[in-house]
């Protein structure tokens, strides 16, 4: 049993995550090659993969641009790799090699491989670590060159990366002569451990130790000596304060989440990534306290972080703005990593509801439903007089723009829904340091509910479901090996009535505690509940079924009362969706505004499919709510203030899945509703 | 019978008012002159009277400051007459003389004053009538030089300003050869007026009017040769739209109020001011039109205006951010100048309420209570971990400040404290086209409740009160002159329960209609209510005494459910005055936030003296609320979202006067809470 499972053995063919891969495959990912190959009319040129061929010697030409242009091209490829093994296409992996020989023909002589650097700035390698992204495109590549060996069984990027890591590791590090100093946007962290661990070359592990453990200490060569010389800071100084890179202390001392929301998930990760790899308990506690933080203090109900534009990052505790929420796809997705890697320490489901719920509605919403435009932005009211157009709300979109000059958002979705089967599941191996779930037994976890066939180590595992859209999950097994090993199932924290059914016998979760309980009059078959993971422990044979089902109430929310934005408001959700509302369910059409509108907690909410249309497919939630108003609505007469409480009118009021939100027009959207 | 009152007849003695004003006499007036004069340490070069001594050729150097720092001492020299008429101070006056003498030595040959152009530009003079104030300069200068002379009797300043006047004239207007444009920054138009009030300059009120029919026509040289060859715009190119400057169209067809809050309301003041002194019904009708969108659609409760801080003006219908509010003091004192001068049109009480509602809630916030601070911004909520530090909340300070470079609301507030008497009051000469309340008769109106003494044309009225305390006022006549004229008394909007009390005979004010209603046997003095006034009419005597009371009960005030930000909020109100809830009163010592707070809306609401510390003399508000809390509050557990509805505590709550919020340190404030 490996800890590392291997895509191609995870099929995914549940209506919901299989629709959603396909878009990536047949839409996103060729869509974003004509990008960086500039075939795209009218959207702003890529250049990506000119840059590459033109280091290569291959065109002429000059480099076009961000400094961090080369790390599309590595998202893509990585994007790439996790498309090959879940859906082969020879057509597309003969591309991607052609790619990877012009990286090969790009790279220097000692290792060095960054198109801007080479191309443009020759003479300023390694003299702006915090602001130049030259180890983060170094990062990217490397997580791209270890997915592309892991799908392909091809090594020739892992070899040009390893080349670009002791190249790095030449310039930089703790020895007397280098350059002390650390990366502003981290990720290479996460490149490198990667590395290591289809390398096994302790130099890779030893340079991320040091990024990791070298950060916030100070003063900083990579800040001493950022851009010697030039006359301003490379992005103009706007953001040159130590929080916004996660500087301002050691690791292992931040205790609250600040700056810039994904440097602070990709540093996070990688710590985890390396607390995994070495057992750091130091570092795995620093993570905790991080995760923590932003999930108690600063994330949205939809999984989004980073409240504040200006800095793509974090406020303060309990400052959570709604319509002018920055809440960056990427983000959320950042904090999917990082909860990915906490719970591969700790079976805890308290990791894997925050990875479900940034996925479900945070991440999500960054792409149309039909994969062809993006959100970098997903904040949970807008309103369209004043998004994209007043100060405050410019970034605030209230319709996802075509795709970005700075293509960040897209492709970080194309790997993470590529990749979706890592997520879902997970081997723990007998004896593996797990915290209180350490089991003399192999273990495979269900992470996520995802319809499909998972080939396993002791077993293929026949996953049958319609979530989200209801909660009956059947796990049935086939070619078991014979030897006993325990199945671990999340019970999401949401669920309540929980029915465990093995080989038809049926024990309410209720029942089951942390010592073993038997099914049926056998007792092959034993469960147990540990941290709200369901332990199916047995030497399972072919054809044993299991089946967790639980009814999909819809849930009404309630925000902590220290959340100013929320106050007297309520929020919809139902299984792993939050819901909100839009304007073209509920009145706009005749002038109604969702201010104006009120949720009572008490209800009666219908989930209803919805069968055509944009959102076909999807259920909605029907409920009957109220509608505020003025007397003299709309005449002279109206006042703006009055002492006479509003007059209200009953409404029957509609709520669709956050995710799918403006997917029909621009129109009004709030997650939050004031409660009757 | 003149329109104009003669401040010097209009005493203001009760303890609200007069305190107030002798803040501005004793504090403020000194302050600044220290200021203007660089003699307060640890604070920002004025330079202000530098400037006009340097330009006096009485100094060397250069000109220092902002562009439009003439308009500093103008407006601080308008304060200063108003001051004089109210508290006459020879000392005060001889000093005022000499700065006056400084002015006219500093006048160029033709008539040009403006210090920034004479001693930094001289070529640049009527090149950028957009964004260099200098018609805004001038047109302050001659708001004070009127100021001075009905005060003092002395009209140097008066003809400084009109050949001031003359050489503007000469330099632009509709002529062949001129320039045809008009300021940026509206306030000439005022000025121009002003002057024509007392010189009776025909040329005065023609620039006026070309000023006020000019603005919006495009392309008007103003833009087209502004800062021609200047590589930049003037500032920067930040503010180059036409709705900043009230410029997207001609007056007549503006329906709604955009760009920059104080241009907007002292353009409006100027159209008001010329529609008073002509007739013209058109321009009369713009102003009521933009009255009413402003007050309708886009105040805050407070008479506050100007959401945006970008452009320090307006938004859109119903988007009124309490948190983020920009609601200058200034703009403020704008709408009490234009509400004052369509209630000088047209008695009705929907502008007087306005203007009231501006004064003591908007207006007065700007001012702390000891004078010595000045807010610039009003929101109506400020939490201190945002407030100034984060993007979007930089203007929004929980303390008032010292003092800016940009004197601009301060000594705003000083002129129109000073000059309440001419607020308080107003005379209409009998055949005076006064919409429907045109009357054969002479009529006295009393707009605001101001205890004091008041010399008027038929008698001196003598006004007892403790308002906004309470709600009796008595008017006593004295030293009639036997003629029959009306005495018209504003009754609040808010007002209920009013009752009317003639010589001893009380009327329910239900029960006076649009017909004369006779007090007591003798039918010598008769009653009738039109537009929200009372109107008494009769031959009045020495003696005769009239008391207008009602029950002064705190209200609860909701906003119309278009505006999102206050959706399930209420507002506390009593009187005239605007209630908010601060920390440093509702268990901020304890860590209780002000939005875990719930009002109820049938509270019993004790109003309550306070009778020690800063707020000395103020009337508190004092409730029974709840407080709502999350269970396992402030450990480890305490979650962010939950389908738990809040637990809440019952807790007592304690209200303030909304002008006198941030003077007990930094704190959390809020006017709207959320409805329990």
């Amino acid at each position: 049993m490996e800890r590392e499972l291997d895509l191609k053995n995870i099929q995914i063919t549940d209506e919901f995550w299989s629709a959603r891969q396909r878009l990536i495959t047949e839409v996103v990912i060729p869509y974003q090659e004509d990008i960086m190959n500039d075939r795209i009319p009218d959207i702003e040129k890529s250049h990506a993969l000119a840059n590459f061929r033109i280091a290569a010697g291959l065109e002429e030409g000059t480099f076009y641009g961000m400094v961090f242009q080369d790390s599309d091209v590595a998202k893509w490829l990585e994007g790439v790799a996790y498309s090959l093994a879940i859906h082969p296409d020879a057509a597309l992996e003969a591309r991607a090699d052609e790619i990877i020989d012009v990286m090969e023909k790009a790279q220097e002589e000692d290792g060095y491989l960054d198109t801007y650097f080479i191309l443009k700035a020759p003479d300023e390698k390694f003299t702006d670590l915090m602001e130049c992204h030259e180890m983060y495109c170094a990062g990217h590549l490397m997580e791209a060159a270890v997915a592309y060996y892991e799908s392909t069984g091809k090594d020739k990027l892992v070899r040009i990366c390893q080349r670009m890591a002791d190249c790095i590791d030449s310039h930089i590090g703790p020895e007397e002569g280098k350059i002390h100093g650390y990366p502003g946007h981290e990720e290479i962290e996460l490149g490198l451990l990667r590395m290591y661990e289809v390398t096994g070359n302790e130099k890779d592990l030893a340079l991320a130790a040091y990024f990791i453990r070298e950060r916030g200490k100070m003063p900083a060569s990579s800040r001493k000596s950022s851009r010697q010389g030039a006359a301003r800071p490379f992005w103009g100084g706007a953001h040159i304060d130590l929080p916004y890179y996660q500087a301002h202390d050691v690791v292992t001392k931040q205790d609250t989440a600040k700056g810039h929301a994904v440097r602070c998930m990709y540093l996070y990760s990688g710590v985890a990534e390396y607390a995994l790899l070495t057992g750091d308990e130091e570092l795995k506690k620093a993570c905790d306290v991080l995760f923590d933080d932003v999930v108690r203090k600063q994330m949205y109900i939809t999984g989004g972080i980073g409240q504040v534009a200006d800095w793509e990052g974090f406020s303060h505790d309990y400052d959570l703005p709604n319509d002018t929420a920055y809440a960056e796809t990427c983000a959320s997705i950042g904090l999917v990593f990082l909860a990915h890697r906490l719970l591969k320490m700790r079976a805890d489901r308290k990791y894997a509801d925050i990875l479900e719920r940034a996925l479900y509605n945070g991440v999500l919403s960054g792409m149309q439903l039909d994969g062809k435009r993006f959100f970098y932005v997903n904040p949970l009211e807008v309103n369209p007089d004043l998004s994209g157009k007043l100060p405050g709300y410019r970034h605030v979109l209230p319709q996802r723009p075509q795709w970005y000059a700075c293509a960040c958002c897209p492709p970080n979705v194309t790997r993470l829904v590529t990749s979706l089967g890592k997520y879902a599941w997970d081997e723990i191996p007998a004896g593996t340091a797990h915290g209180a779930n350490e089991s003399a037994l192999d273990t495979v976890y269900s992470h996520l509910f995802v319809g499909g066939e998972a080939k396993l180590s002791h077993a293929v595992i026949r996953t049958e479901t319609c979530y989200p859209w209801n909660g009956r999950v059947s796990y049935t097994i086939d070619n078991a090996d014979g030897s006993e090993w325990r199945l671990a199932i999340r019970i999401p924290g949401y669920a309540s009535e929980v029915t465990v059914t093995v080989n038809g016998t049926a024990v309410a979760l209720a029942d089951i505690t942390e010592n073993a309980t038997a099914f049926g009059e056998s007792d092959r078959i034993t469960a147990a509940l540990a941290s709200g993971y369901l332990y199916l422990t047995a030497a399972f044979t072919t054809g044993d079924t299991i089946e967790v089902s639980f009814p999909m109430e819809p849930r009404v929310s309630y925000s902590n009362p220290k959340v100013r934005a929320n106050a007297g408001c309520i929020a919809l959700e139902r299984g792993p969706l939050v819901y909100c509302f839009e304007g073209v369910d509920n009145g706009a059409d005749k002038g109604q505004l969702l201010q104006e509108l009120r949720v009572p907690a008490d209800a009666a909410i219908t989930p209803q499919p919805i069968t055509e249309g944009a959102l076909d497919g999807l259920y909605a939630l029907d409920l009957a709510g109220e509608r505020c108003y003025f007397e003299n609505e709309n005449t002279e007469d109206e006042l703006l203030y009055s002492q006479a409480r509003p007059l209200h009118e009953e409404v029957n009021l509609r709520a669709i899945p956050y995710f799918a939100w403006g997917n029909r027009g621009i129109n009004q959207m709030r997650v939050w509703m004031p409660e009757k």
